[in-house]
């Protein structure tokens, strides 16, 4: 399996806030973030992969900044590391307002994906080769959160 | 007003195809995608006018390629050429398969939108200077294509 | 195969406008209207064929009134003309005020649609005799916007 | 207020049965069967008052037919008799086969519902005139059915 | 078949009133919570008999109370009598107020469910022992419930 | 303000998987089930609080078992312990398989929610005393989660 590049899974996901995924402050609920999220990433995780992808673990997340109904979200997720058949996904999620037009980060997460075949069992997958700046970061980064992750989900 | 171009408003919207969306081959519903190129193309709309914009008009929508399910879909919009109040969004719809990953052109699909103030009154928008070649077709085609809709219309 | 009338096929779908389809002015997305309109359109085009059928195209379609939250929308769909294996399904839009119950005409569309078999292969369908005087001018006109349409859709 | 007919109110709403409506057998939930009822029921009640209506109870409703995914459910809904404030609504259910076409009764219900004004207090509605034979049968049997209805909820 | 307890079925769902689920004066749906009845119920009913099952009737509903947009809602569903390949099971609902936290009876209803084989074929299920109190009044109630339920689905 | 006990937040939510939540493989998304554990743990932290509550962060969640399509799933959310104007809840879920009923845990999970005023500013909630020797256990665990998450979140 020839090597790829982050940017072979980048996947923006750009949408409104509606009104019915809102709390009574009219913000964006936190569970629909989450699942926004996760279907970036299991979308990026099929790129690279090509194969039908689980989601297996997500790291710790902090929500700072409420999302108000009429928002413009968009989520990027893109491969940050790959194991041999788990990889970890990042996502950076923006808001843009609607008056100013005005784009801040509202949030980041990163998931863990791993690489299935028709019967659910887990398969290899091609490796990553960061290029830019950011992309070799987490690359580095993502060593030590899988091995938490796995300390921390009792299997390590 | 300074002008803006076709880049500064494009959306990218990708998403998977769901059993809800399906019909009973087990393809998507031409009126979900009718539907999401909407929300992209409204998307587009508000980043360039920097207002609450309505969906003025839909050209003429041809679907030669059905969506199967699982499928991820991409859809990329952009304004292609501004009026007074009104502008056009060209939005191109891209699916890849499941297996091989490969990329193909779905569909594409015109619509006009119009930027509003809150009582609903159209209201004027910043131009749009188109810089690459397609950008330039697009914008050349825009005003025959402004002109039919409003004699299919029965306005003109 | 024995001929139908427009009535045979005629589908009549009335429902509320709810806050999960409404944009910033509270007015129905128009991206849900054309998706309501190709289900209304595709029940009516299997009425007619007994078939499973796909949207082929959607004629130009122009939004000149917006349809508030809370209103009842209707929606009258019918086969206007066949071809071998497609059918032109011409839809009417309706909505009723909450106070007043004023009916007024919202919108009107027309869709393609074409009768395919459990593969997607393209099948005939019964031919349709018009009735009416609306009926027979909806007739007349669909040989013309047949062969725009193909135009448009760079195949003729 | 002008009395009004039984025809003045009908409401009829055609759709599909879609897979996330489904139970493991590939039928309709009878809860969705309900809603729906619910929502036709509730668009006739505000047709005859002009107001907004609400919910009061539901008639005993047997589920004798089930309805497989991929039907069209057409109901029709109408206001069967007035009282003061009050009035009783009749659902009836057809579905289509997809391939015969056949269209066979699969159900029948009656919903109370009151018309409230933005307060919630119940107002008075215009009377109705039944004009068919069945309008007049229904329009018979409903007084026995609302001093049922009272005395089921312990309100008589 | 070992006879089983009401405790057993069981079901408990909470949820949130969300703003697509309201009608005009911000209140639940009727329809929304027949349909959620309906789905507390058929897992109940599923507990009890591990087979599929399917909503045979729905006794006389009222609602005497309206339920809030932003509530917090309760369902708790429990078979409350067995008959051959029938089962009765009661639904109570009650509803917590947002800022008080005060908790009140919103509703409670009655649903009839049978238990199916693969082919929709109804199944023999296991008997039902009241233990409380009101489990024993509901069980008495429940073979007049049956057979009344019987009589008006002109089954008896 | 009184303290309370875990079990007066305790929250059940009890649904089924249905076709729209699942992947390829016919198992629940990830996504979905992080929504679901959301819903859940905010009506916890409201009944604990009688505030409106929003999510400030989601502990490392491990998915080591997957959902299949038509499994009860059941979530049970409680307040494990409290701060000043945050507090930790613990999320418990089971699925129960359809055939055999058999009941496992699927899955466990923790988040932080912050009780807030109309205008989104952190307010002060009752503390909680925990009972059995599980909460007390989840009680003691979680100052040093608390740490650990402002670190994780920069906030420390
Ligand atoms: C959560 C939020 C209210 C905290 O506001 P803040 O200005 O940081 O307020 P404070 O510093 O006073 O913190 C308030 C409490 O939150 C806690 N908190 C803040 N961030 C936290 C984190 N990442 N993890 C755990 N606790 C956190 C603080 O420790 C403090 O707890 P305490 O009062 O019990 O000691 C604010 O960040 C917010 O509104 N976030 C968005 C919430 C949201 O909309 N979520 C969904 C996003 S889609
Ligand atoms: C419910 C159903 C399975 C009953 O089938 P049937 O051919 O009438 O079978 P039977 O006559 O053997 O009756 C089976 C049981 O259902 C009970 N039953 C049938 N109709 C009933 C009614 N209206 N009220 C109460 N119980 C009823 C019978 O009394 C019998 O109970 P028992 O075995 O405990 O004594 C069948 O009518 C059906 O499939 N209905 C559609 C269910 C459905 O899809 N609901 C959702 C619609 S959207
Ligand atoms: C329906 C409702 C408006 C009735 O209010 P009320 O205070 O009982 O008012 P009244 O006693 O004046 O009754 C008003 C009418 O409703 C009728 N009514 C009330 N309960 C009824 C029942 N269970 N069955 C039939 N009719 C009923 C009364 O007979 C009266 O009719 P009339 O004016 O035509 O003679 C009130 O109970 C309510 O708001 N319920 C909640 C509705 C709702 O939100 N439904 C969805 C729940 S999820
Ligand atoms: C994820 C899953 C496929 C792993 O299966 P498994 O039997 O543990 O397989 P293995 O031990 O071979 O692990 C496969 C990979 O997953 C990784 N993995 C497993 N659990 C992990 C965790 N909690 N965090 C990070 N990585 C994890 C392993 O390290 C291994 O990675 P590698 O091959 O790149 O070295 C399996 O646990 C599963 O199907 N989980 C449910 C997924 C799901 O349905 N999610 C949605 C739930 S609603």
């Amino acid at each position: 399996m020839k090597p790829k590049k982050p940017s072979d899974s980048r996947t923006i996901m750009t949408d409104l806030v509606l009104p019915s995924e809102t709390n009574p402050l009219n913000n964006l609920f936190g569970g629909e973030l989450l699942a926004r999220m996760d279907r970036a990433a299991s979308i990026a995780a099929r790129r690279h992969s090509r194969r039908i992808t689980v989601t297996a673990s997500v790291n710790h997340v902090a929500f700072n900044r409420s999302v108000p109904l009429g928002s413009v979200v968009t989520l990027e997720a893109a491969i940050s590391r790959t194991f041999r058949t788990s990889m970890e996904v990042y996502i950076d999620v923006w808001m843009e307002d609607r008056l100013s037009g005005e784009r801040t980060k509202a949030n980041e997460a990163i998931y863990t994906f791993v690489a299935v075949d028709e019967t659910g069992k887990p398969t290899a997958i091609p490796a990553i080769e960061p290029e830019t700046e950011l992309e070799k970061i987490r690359f580095d980064g993502a060593l030590r959160r899988k091995q938490l992750s796995l300390v921390l989900a009792g299997k390590m």
